[in-house]
């Protein structure tokens, strides 16, 4: 086999994604998979070289790369890997794909991508071809999902509007045009809007100061930094004009789960009269979720707050709570922006006709 | 003059602050004033030495003591230390303690501590006694009208209850006893109840997890830290039975001018049926303001939150704003804890009362 992938369809995912400026998480160079190591951001690019399954598995159990939507693209491209180590042997595709399964053992996206590539490569009789097929159709269908939620989160952003968004939800944690929350403002920059953004820093692990501003630098989007708990103030000053946040998992009534701090801004929004949107895609949408009620709120390691780096903030003896999450009721919800359209309440019906659509919506 | 204190009101205030266990911000030492450096806390225990009013003045200017009742008692003991220089010359103290009263601009307690000393001296025989005394009876009435504060507030404090507070009001920001939010909490534990605290970390300075964290430790009441975006979830999941804040100013109709993140608290208590009480003093209510609508947001330096000490948290070219405070309405509030009574709705009549009271209440 040679060192360097002659595969068209991955060279051609490649060009896609320098030719229309994709903030991708990773891409398809000549003998590897690039992926950019998004603990080190925004501070030091760092490359990473992916040869392997097993590599591509570490990165994502190591955050290197995270999201929903930028996990399955690595999934997909993983499993290309597999297949490249030994084309000719499939009973070897399914044991190097296994760590990579389980990277992330609630990422849906991960093992749907593993097998739609592995699949692929079964049904051929070009296994690697094949393979390098389904992983580019795989990426490039997240990329146009995104770009679809971007032209229609277009319509809610009015001209000269400053969005005030949460946390990360762009295009490192997606395939690169803007994931969910930041294809809405892509988008809306792209229909030529003039926008500005405001993101909250997102402690504890400041994801909006490091990655949402990072990526709205790299887009060439004003942005202004907050801490979390400023949204009032700017609100109260005139100074938001729509809020657009991400969507780490909708109940099937559309009440939100999203990162901690979200429920904050959506109450501060209706306060004053301040339009408030999640962005999201059918993969966010849990079907078995009737309400928030059925979402129990995920605590995580207090360390994340009682350290920065190595500095420990407060004295010890103090203890502290991480809860990942919180849950902004659908009430609060002035519209759920997706692939498929921009649904006004009530969402219940919506959001299940969203599901039983097909792949392509 | 003898370099030992043997004023006996100092003698006497310094006894009093151990005997009570106050968290005093200062207190005098045999022939100096000690000042514990606040810029250093919780990690380094630093006590300054103050000898003279422009020490002391410096201190203020370098925020080592802060807190408007702080600050009027370290005017007081300043201006102490002003007479104590030139007992005998009268008109040596007012240069002296010039620095000192310019120390911090807006601090109206300051300067009326100043001329309360200096008026006591000019109209003794005995003027550094006279000062001494003075200056030991200003910081009495504070601790007093902090356990004053305390008494009326524990009423509105459940036995068992988790009370969640934002920023730093407590006793290094006042007189010891536990300043504003701190003194209800301490006067609650005194009056037999059991609680903990929830203290939100208090972005971007951190005085939550620093300062009240610390405070809290050294009364021996539980403390978890959570960042300034969890409220939401902690009321969400049944966690906090009542909110306790200080506050920076009230306008006469009641609306809360506090340290940013405080609106967001109230907002999220409302939804979630949790009361919401501010904890304040006549000198912290300001008749010119008759609405949150007259209190103009102060925006400070938006350094202090693009940097972590030197550490940038965000790419270059991100701009950033650190609104010090946000406005809550009266509306939102359950109740105003003074030192004259706890406050119900409607505020305006009790509030112009408060300051109708002379200084004893």
């Amino acid at each position: 086999m040679s060192t360097k992938s002659a595969i068209a369809p991955l060279d051609e995912l490649a060009r896609r994604i320098q030719d229309e400026q994709l903030l991708a998480p990773l891409w398809p160079e000549d003998d590897h998979i690039a992926l950019l190591d998004q603990t080190r951001l925004p501070f030091v690019r760092d490359v990473l070289e992916i040869h392997t399954p097993g590599e591509m598995a570490a990165a994502i159990r190591q955050m290197q790369i995270r999201g929903s939507g930028a996990i399955g693209c690595a999934g997909a491209l993983g499993a290309y890997l597999a297949v490249r180590q030994q084309p000719d042997d499939p009973d070897q595709w399914e044991q190097a794909v296994q760590a990579l399964r389980e990277a992330r053992p609630t990422a849906v996206a991960l093992r749907r991508a593993v097998d739609e590539v592995i699949g692929a490569a079964r049904a051929s009789t070009v296994p690697l071809e094949a393979a390098a097929a389904a992983a580019a159709a795989f990426v490039s269908r997240q990329v146009e999902m995104e770009r679809r939620i971007g032209r229609h989160g277009a319509a809610a952003i009015p001209d000269g509007a400053t969005v005030l968004t949460h946390c990360h939800s762009g295009g490192l944690a997606g395939a690169g045009y803007g994931g969910r929350a930041l294809s809405v403002i892509r988008g809306a920059r792209e229909a030529g809007k003039q926008l500005q953004v405001i993101a909250q820093e997102t402690r504890p692990y400041f994801q909006g100061a490091r990655i949402t501003a990072w990526e709205l630098t790299q887009l060439g989007i004003p942005v202004t930094l907050i801490t979390d708990g400023m949204a009032g103030a700017m609100m109260e000053t005139g100074r938001v004009d729509i809020c657009v946040v991400g969507s780490d998992r909708l109940a099937i009534n559309g009440d939100l789960a999203n990162k901690v701090g979200t429920y904050l801004v959506a109450l501060a929004a209706r306060e004053h009269s301040v339009p408030f949107y999640t962005a999201t895609t059918r993969y966010n949408v849990d079907p078995a979720s009737r309400s928030g009620d059925d979402i129990p709120i995920e605590f995580r390691d207090a360390d994340e707050v009682l350290f920065i780096g190595d500095q420990r903030i407060t004295p010890e003896g103090v203890q502290a709570l991480y809860p990942a999450f919180d849950i902004t009721p659908a009430r609060l919800l002035s519209g759920i922006i997706t692939e498929a359209g921009l649904f006004e309440q009530p969402f219940e019906e919506k959001l299940r006709r969203l599901l039983a659509a097909g792949e392509e919506g």
